[in-house]
């Protein structure tokens, strides 16, 4: 691992000091915020995650916020997800395109109101394509970045943590749904939703002022249940095939190639932008797609490159995430592979930065 | 100083191994990509860029490329700068808006023709706000990010060094001037421009492979210049008054605050997107203004977060850069002051996180 020289450009978060006391050992950096990325070890806090609850700053999952009369056209604009038949109270995970069908993000959105959306973004300045396309296309709306931080609570005991801190409720809301809770006289929207697939939450945290009180409850409440800091884990989060924009997918991939097609209704998504790009792709299907890769032999170094995916000596693809998998007993990784040798069981061979490495094609991720 | 955690989100550069080879000792992250913070120590750097020559990989100052029939059209769109005088071999800087007047980004075009030009980014993804400004608007212009990797070249001896593998010829750019010059059979765009007040130039590199070549020229030919790797130095700019977009301005900052009044041509700039925002602050200035700020006291710690500027406890600003200046002997800051204490030679209070300082406003940077 290298040194990160902090500067006020690297956003601290609302929830910064906790993380600091409890001993945050590495950070990257995302949407121009600090996200820490281990405490106690990769390897340590992968299963505790698996066992436990964690409490996880990822205020840097940054909200772009939508309002006004244009504002639910503005979001059908963005995606080619159909839109009509969402309510409020309901997460939809959106593939974000240009006018080629280019990934631009990965998000949740988070419908308030008919015409008021919250959009919780990956990492990429989401918020200037939004502006930009509501200047041109002259729509009603305001757009900005409200003082929202996620703070997502992740684990097997996630939903006895939040009981004793929100109330019994929170048991009720559904997968990719939220309710709206109380803390400490201030509504907070809380999802049933993370970045990992050992169940959880998000508590869109509106006001940074009562990040460090919400913080310290939560530990004071889960003390028992042997909460810990923690953060997404690269380990589980390749098992769990959970993409991550600018490692596994860029603006050079259409949502079909990251295996997102699900997320597309091409056909009725009527106003998004990419929708005529995207209906080609549709149609005929992506040459080459995001796929689980087990490879062999020791413990992979960090993937800091693509690693190119070859055969016979001939590249059909690319390694964008790797790591060992304890639980599995293999290296985990996310590449993107052509449909040549995309098939379930294909050997393919993968060009490390240390030598050649024998691996298979996985038609589904580890859990 | 915190760990990094790589991953290939956090792009390396075609002179990453250069970068490594020399022994870098720090990081941040810029435009998605690795920029170097320190070699030997930010120190020892400083005083070997004000007295010898130093390489810089700025490859994270990534270029937006506008190519077509409206690419001059959308480049007047984007700035409160009158581009009509701009010339084929210049390269102005830019402060770019949205339509309130708020700052996007403080790039570097290059003007290569009529329709192609050049955007040599700071810390923001511009790429998304001028793509959307072009679909909503119809533009016909193609716009995307180029495999162009700046390579900075600065210091007193970096027309010597430059000479010996480009020959004379470079001794003759003016400032913020270019020209095309050969290395290996390519043709490479080269600027009389970089981020510190040494001097030097900026190497368009098209074509990531090569970039190490270039590397190895330019230390090869540097040798008994005492050529050495460097960086953007914390101190040397802040000296110059160089700012830093995300540190020093953000979108919530009209040029006018940042002190960039005289880069803006407000009744000129038809076109201007924010342009009717900023007729006002033209006509009436602005209410707070970035400022050169000497703190007293000790070796101030690294600036992380915004530090008050306060004078009877009452806030009237903000420092947002701040380092030690071995040269000056003081601590030298960047801050926004209010009016009511912009003028030279005004007394106040800076609130560190480890207590207040005594600090004094000036008019002027420090070179």
């Amino acid at each position: 691992m290298a040194t990160l020289s902090i500067s006020r450009r690297l956003r601290r978060t609302p929830f910064s000091d906790g993380v600091e006391a409890a001993g945050v050992k590495g950070y990257t950096v995302y949407n121009h915020m600090l996200l820490p990325t281990v405490f106690r070890s990769v390897e340590e806090d992968y299963h505790h995650l698996k066992n436990a609850v964690q409490v996880w700053d990822v205020a840097c999952e940054r909200q772009v916020e939508l309002r006004g009369p244009d504002a639910g056209r503005l979001m059908q604009m963005l995606t080619p997800r159909d839109l009509r038949g969402m309510l409020p109270g309901q997460c939809y995970y959106v593939p974000i395109v240009d006018e080629t069908g280019g990934m631009l993000n990965d998000p949740v959105a988070v419908k308030l109101a008919d015409d008021r959306w919250w959009i919780s973004i990956a990492d990429s300045d989401l918020l200037y394509w939004i502006k930009g396309i509501a200047n041109g296309w002259r729509l009603d709306v305001l757009i900005d970045e409200p003082d929202v931080s996620p703070l997502a609570i992740q684990g097997p005991k996630s939903d006895d943590l939040m009981a004793r801190v929100f109330g019994d409720g929170v048991r009720d809301i559904r997968f990719f749904r939220y309710g709206i809770f109380d803390f400490q006289g201030r509504d907070l929207v809380i999802a049933r939703s993370g970045y990992s697939k050992q169940g959880g939450f998000e508590i869109y945290v509106e006001g940074g002022d009562i990040g460090m009180p919400l913080w310290n409850a939560l530990f004071e409440a889960g003390r028992d249940l042997d909460v810990q800091a923690g953060c997404p884990n690269l380990i589980e989060r390749i098992e769990g095939g959970l993409l991550s924009y600018g490692n596994d997918m860029t603006d050079d991939n259409t949502p079909h190639e990251c295996g997102l097609g699900r997320f597309c209704n091409t056909q009725t998504a009527i106003g998004c932008i990419g929708r005529d790009a995207l209906l080609r792709v549709a149609k005929e299907g992506p040459v080459q797609q995001i796929r689980a890769i087990a490879i062999e032999g020791d413990r992979v170094p960090p993937c800091d490159r693509w690693w190119p995916v070859t055969s016979r000596g001939k590249t059909v693809g690319r390694v964008s995430s790797a790591a060992w998998s304890p639980d599995f007993g293999t290296n985990v990784a996310i590449g993107m592979v052509r449909m040549t040798h995309w098939d379930e069981g294909t050997e393919v061979d993968i060009e490390l930065p240390d030598g050649t490495r024998r691996a298979i094609v996985h038609e589904k991720f580890w859990t």
